[in-house]
């Protein structure tokens, strides 16, 4: 994969994907002592930065003379590039997706024209059932991300990058099989080779970190990650082959710090973003990469997030942020408890959600109760002023201590 | 205010805040019948409209000789929108705010250097207790609409989409004291008298739409809405004089069609919209106003929306949609029991989330037990399926029936 077969894959999707302009975050700058800005693929089409390498795929197959039908294997965003990328060619597509994939997905998908084949519990059993679908209809297999076409057209993100930012001093891309980090590290070394790439992975899913680090491609048994879209245990060899000589270095996250970015997101600049989408993000802000004093682009690779998953990780937010807080009360079993502490919390501006009362505890005396009390706080200073006037009106709290 | 105030204001403004180029929104088109384009002042600088007409009414203040302190009232977008342009305008703020104030909220404000007071328990106390300051000191209160370099502020918004989209066929706006509103339709029908401008309001807080279809100043004594940011009891009387000459209609959307619409926004743009900012589109897509075959705009007027009550929202939506299922079983109150039922139901690929046991209610026989489950499943149909393979094993649901 060469600079010119980048520069074609973008001629070839100008006036069909959104090129859409770096928005520069005061925030996030402010946070991490660099500044920052963002490229919004969570917005792009198909929700995710994968339409690129599809559609390039697809325009190259048309250019040498066409191919009747595609077909490819995905659970997230890989589906929908291709699907979207297909309709647009005139070409067309088969996915399989494991049946535990969420409808939205599913219908997304099939909303592009694709023909959708739900088959298998995981994502290998899926590949396995297209790779024989393949080998019966003759239908073109489009990969994820090991192949040159596809990388160069995500590599085209990297292009659009250095054009609209001359003077940026690091790109940190998010990366699971190593396509858009492929890419985009090609593309830019051979523009502006002073530009330093960062490939960002989730801690539990490293397999491109450690590949990288002890320059041999490795791959892993064992994943884990909230971060669908970057969860692979085999990078591509390809892929692999430019990012040991193209990139500058590989970190990784936790999915705590994936999760506390997520929110940031949804807080600071109104943007639902991925679990993998907000991972390069989450290590400029957790300090895996030296930023200070630098111009940063950080790429949000997607968008495509469950609102049930959102509904998650603003649950364990919340709680970690202390705008939730558990109380256990050990009070007499008795009438008039309950008025008194909730008389004590509605003072102080706390909202209770839920009550709960626990007699079978083997602890406890037969005319004591415990109490357990959720309320929402604005915050962990508002939760101890609550507290303290708990415990200055005499209840006794098992926890928080 | 005339248009010529408005082409100031918007000199005033350019550079200082963004002009984010209009989305147009093939999904949001399809469902509505019209062709739908966002104007995502969600994304703007302190997260929402309010700050041109906080900006423009201190850089009239500056041209006319200065002041030396602001001061204002809001629980909500006008403080941070007046501390933003104090801060731009190095003019010093004092902002009150209602002590219920999200701690967020308060943070983001003075973080834009303004001095904070909380007082009071809602926004009526801490509008007298400005106005008491005001006297005092001096200091110039900066109205949140009533005001006409306000107004014209607001109305750089109306100039911004006719500037882009020039066959613009209706413009729809939310509207609580109707500074938007007034703004845009005054400036919109200055230039093009055929585009209809179309207000919004929620459904039980009305006052504006009453107003204009009684063609009489009215305000309510009782209101209700999650869309805090257009809570308004009493609209202002130069924003009523514009918008009773200059709108073509004002409608109202429900809470529920709000809520909706925010789970929308999130899942199909990948933006977050506070209740307020989703009442505009909420109105296209509820068929509150006829855009068949029209060009639209759609104002996302604001998208400061704390996370716990996004938090919320999803969780009714999540319901709503049929993605979080409730079952009560009635089982026998011996061993195994469970084991078949999360068999059928992992098998099934619903995920548990959370089982209680009820043994306390009078019309169940002492060998008998009600199983309360919830559970994911990726919507209705999935759910029916569950249900179906529950009662074909012999389990009897008390509900759903």
């Amino acid at each position: 994969m060469e600079l010119t077969d980048v520069v074609k894959a973008r001629k070839r999707l100008s006036g069909v994907i959104h090129n859409i302009p770096l928005e520069h975050s005061a925030r996030f700058s402010e946070l991490s002592g660099g500044n920052v800005y963002l490229k919004c693929e969570n917005r792009q089409l198909t929700g995710s930065f994968k339409v690129r390498g599809a559609y390039n795929k697809m325009a190259v197959l048309k250019e040498r003379g066409g191919c009747g039908r595609v077909i490819a294997a995905s659970a997230g965003n890989h589906a929908q590039g291709v699907a979207f990328a297909a309709r647009e060619s005139g070409i067309k597509a088969t996915i399989v997706m494991p049946r535990s994939t969420p409808i939205v997905k599913v219908s997304a998908t099939e909303g592009y024209g694709a023909e959708v084949l739900l088959y298998g519990d995981c994502y290998d059993d899926a590949h396995q059932k297209a790779l024989e679908i393949q080998a019966q209809t003759g239908a073109v297999f489009i990969e994820a991300f090991d192949d040159d076409d596809v990388i160069a057209g995500q590599g085209t993100l990297g292009l659009e990058i250095v054009n609209e930012l001359q003077d940026v001093d690091v790109i940190v891309v998010p990366a699971g099989g190593g396509g858009l980090l492929a890419g985009v590290a090609k593309t830019v070394k051979s523009l502006k080779p002073g530009v330093r790439i960062v490939g960002v992975q989730a801690a539990k899913a490293d397999a491109i970190k450690r590949s990288f680090d002890e320059k041999k491609l490795l791959s892993l048994d064992n994943i884990y990650t909230i971060a669908d879209g970057i969860a692979v245990k085999k990078p591509g060899k390809r892929t692999f082959d430019i990012i040991k000589d193209y990139a500058d270095e590989v970190v990784s996250v936790t999915d705590e710090e994936i999760a506390s970015t997520i929110i940031d997101l949804m807080e600071r600049t109104k943007q639902v973003v991925e679990p993998a989408g907000a991972a390069g993000l989450a290590a400029v802000l957790h300090g895996k990469t030296n930023v200070k004093g630098l111009n940063v682009a950080c790429v949000l690779s997607g968008g495509n997030i469950d609102v049930g998953f959102i509904h998650k990780i603003i649950e364990k937010g919340l709680i970690q942020r202390g705008r939730e807080l558990h109380l256990s009360i050990l009070v007499n079993d008795a009438p008039g408890s309950l008025a008194k502490i909730s008389g004590i919390t509605g003072d102080s501006y706390a909202n209770i959600t839920s009550v709960r009362y626990d007699r079978a505890v083997a602890e406890i005396h037969l005319n004591e109760v415990i109490l357990h009390i959720t309320c929402e706080v604005s915050g962990k200073e508002h939760g101890a002023r609550l507290i303290k006037r708990l415990s200055d009106a005499g209840f006794k709290l098992l926890s928080p201590k």
